[in-house]
């Protein structure tokens, strides 16, 4: 359920005037997600998605919302943001942040085919090629220094198999610092639920809100991870190799990102290991429902671990 | 036909790598327009339009790009144009200024209904407001200066009565400032050819390379002129009020522009009358076929100098 702030017709009618989108003629709260409250707005000029952020603060919404209008502005389908009469993204609605996106056809897939992933990875590299004159920044939330700081407090409450292997990933990364490597803006969450495809054609990406600056091959493995995975932990070689075939064709990978490769894909099972983790063994109130399991990127992380070679093989 | 400049598949397909729009599916020309060569293009991420400039400048499409771009962003259903990777919405391509925009749904209507009339009126009046905070401006290169360079061009070339009309107008535009009249972002050519319907819904608004600043009410007068006439050169009370009473629901209506309303209308008659006979009396090369018949507007405008009072009346 993802409508925590109820919003009535009445008060987005009125709220609608500091807009140019016209009369409101519908509004249905939208089921999925589950940090913001959203709706779909539909007017004389179209069906919108209204957001209000219910964690996010509005000091840290502008390079979300202003990222998203950058892609758009490239081509790229994603939400794109919807300026006010002041010409600002950022609203405010029930004392929440608010904001109004585009709304993209299509619907998430559970089951890729290499098809897709090939649309997946081309898409991806032109995210982050169209994202090169992005002028705004935001450092990794999740990345190393999170890592660093978050472990503490997750490995007193680990049984010793996954605190031992927990540990020797973080010793293992700390070795590597990729300051070498490509890097500009990445989605930096960009699983199969935040693709859109209309029939077999990928119509949109969502979902920005981990967006940040890191490099561009910790993104590829992160949805390589999800997009490219078997039930058993293993990656698909025909799912990978058309995933990665595709995104080199953009935007060519180069011969330290082929070095890199083992060590980033770990880097982004480690990530979200570690945050599932943190949310499994310190629950929020309200949220218990939502906590994913962290097994799932733990069996990932091992078998990365135990086959590194194999992950040497489905390069490109 | 509006393809003057062929462009093949493979010309396009190494061009189109200066942006993130995919890859390239379909090239189709387009067959209307008269002033710029049109394509349909498609590629992975969805259908486009591709235009190459036959006249415009490199330097005068600035304030046309950027402002499709500041209406999109504002919600307004308009052509929105795509950056290249160098974030610029400006090309070059066969040696011509090129550029490429969204393209829009829908097709436009000869005879519209006042419930047309209304969603125009009012998305009219949603462009003034949007248009605002769009920070370049561009003078009226159709204005009263214009007016008064060209009158003496033609004047000896029409017969006596045609061009007592045009001096007795001059004149009587001469007496009106309108310097305290709203002003801001005008289309100033929203024909019905300029709007898009999707069924009964008006789906975008488009052509925008007579846009400038101007007075607002003169971008309404231009529209009824054209949306609102009857086959005798009267306007219709129905359409007419439809239009002006949705365009005052978004942004209403002063009592400065009341008074000058009528006085407006046959400005917005004087224009076109006055460029459609420029047209008609010195011809350029191979356009011939595009010269529209300047008895349109001269016909409007004479009945809307015999019956002043009525154009009042129709006021909201």
């Amino acid at each position: 359920m993802s409508v925590y702030t109820t919003v009535t017709e009445d008060e987005l009618t009125l709220w609608l005037k500091q807009y140019s989108l016209g009369t409101l003629t519908e509004l249905r709260g939208i089921a999925s997600g589950i940090e913001n409250t959203n709706y779909f707005v539909t007017t004389t000029y179209g069906t919108f998605v209204l957001t209000l952020f219910e964690k996010l603060t509005a000091a840290e919404l502008p390079y979300f919302l202003n990222l998203m209008a950058h892609l758009s502005r490239h081509g790229i389908p994603c939400p794109s943001p919807v300026a006010k009469q002041d010409n600002g993204f950022l609203a405010e609605l029930k004392g929440k942040p608010a904001c109004i996106v585009s709304c993209l056809k299509g619907k998430s897939l559970e089951a890729p085919t290499p098809a897709h992933c090939a649309q997946l990875g081309a898409m991806l590299a032109d995210i982050h090629l169209a994202g090169k004159t992005f002028p705004l920044a935001m450092e990794n939330p999740r990345g190393p220094r999170w890592w660093k700081a978050t472990a503490p407090e997750v490995l007193p409450r680990l049984p010793e198999d996954q605190a031992a292997l927990l540990q020797e990933e973080l010793r293992h990364q700390s070795l590597y610092r990729f300051q070498d490597l490509p890097r500009g803006v990445i989605h930096a969450d960009l699983f199969r639920d935040n693709a859109l495809f209309d029939g077999d054609t990928l119509s949109g990406v969502i979902d920005f809100y981990y967006a940040c600056n890191d490099v561009w091959l910790y993104d590829v493995a992160i949805v390589v991870n999800d997009w490219c995975i078997r039930a058993e932990g293993r990656l698909d070689t025909e799912r990978t190799q058309a995933l990665l075939r595709a995104y080199h064709g953009v935007r060519p990978l180069t011969a330290i990102e082929r070095g890199a490769w083992p060590v980033m894909l770990r880097a982004a099972a480690l990530r979200f290991w570690l945050s599932r983790l943190y949310d499994f063994h310190f629950p929020r109130p309200g949220e218990l429902t939502h906590a994913k399991d962290p097994g799932h990127f733990q069996s990932i992380l091992q078998r990365h671990t135990a086959c590194q070679a194999d992950l040497q093989g489905l390069w490109v």
